[in-house]
């Protein structure tokens, strides 16, 4: 059984943007191990974590546009201090949810062909983002 | 500790279905753990995983009713290839979500009462749906 | 390795909860972890778990108003045998979820700053909600 965990920081703009690469590139542990999960977990209530389409940039701007009209800046919010996108950003963050478990088989993780992991930027200026990566399972033989 | 994992593969029609005995009969190996977690991963982006009521059809009628008024087909997405059911498909998968991870106590998945697995299918022909389980735990003496 | 597994029992009136102190007064055993996961899972099909904004009652009273009207209880929902609050609390239970993972790192939670971890109560009358605790990882040298 191996337990790891480590930080990674992510700065993005507002909107939907695939991060599976650099997830990989800073877990090279999966390697090792035969079966298992990776937990991805955001630090943060007004960002989040997704799983979806990993080729077509219109899928992201789609979840972008769709978010915003059914999450509206103008909707008299009365938690409104840092602005208009404040209060929409943390509903968001609560429907989306900030976490993720991907199963690890055989050294990699098990996603299906088109799936990508995304980080949803929902603030306009959000700044550095930490996602806690901890890997979970049984060594390879 | 015991770590478990398989694929297993259903198809549904488009709509919300209960899908609690299917998982449970592929996985007998939930009888040997006596604390753990059974994590379930739809490699999919336009179908998703759900926990809710496991009595009342009228519960998963009125899910799907819901849905498609919250994330209309009719909206002007950019990413309409494959048809007007698959942008919404793809957003109500980020909402939804594609995995859960339920306790096991006991020999058994500690589910409420009322709660049973779901499999959303947002898709108007979504084909063969891939979940990996993945079992983890202590040992039943 | 560690594994521990408890129940723990709250009730809250409707609205958005925060529950960390409760739920962290009901585990001293993560103090024992290096690394690990908390897992929460709620054994109900009409509340939700989420993590968001731990300081502004106000945050918690948008998020109320904004699933009120995202999800408004005049829908003609087929499934209203418990009232006009019965169907939206199904829904908005499947779209908040009704569990979370949250890393433990040195003997505590790695909840950012601004986290915390809420109940969400869909219901007028939801009583007694249960939720399983479980706690696997480390242990501390």
């Amino acid at each position: 059984m191996i337990w790891y965990q480590k930080e990674i920081i992510l700065s993005r703009r507002r909107g939907f943007h695939l991060i599976t690469d650099e997830v990989l590139r800073n877990c090279p542990e999966i390697k090792k191990i035969s079966a298992g999960i990776m937990h991805l977990f955001l630090k943060h209530t007004s960002a989040s974590l997704s799983l979806n389409e990993n080729a077509s940039p219109d899928v992201r701007r789609d979840l972008e546009t769709h978010f915003n009209r059914a999450v509206p800046e103008n909707a008299s919010y009365e938690h409104d201090l840092e602005g208009p996108d404040d209060m929409p950003a943390h509903i968001k963050s609560s429907i989306l949810g900030t976490s993720l478990s991907i199963p690890i088989s055989g050294g990699k993780l098990s996603l299906g062909t088109w799936q990508g992991i995304y980080l949803c930027e929902h603030r306009n200026y959000g700044g550095n983002r930490k996602i806690i990566v901890t890997v979970m399972g049984m060594e390879e033989d």
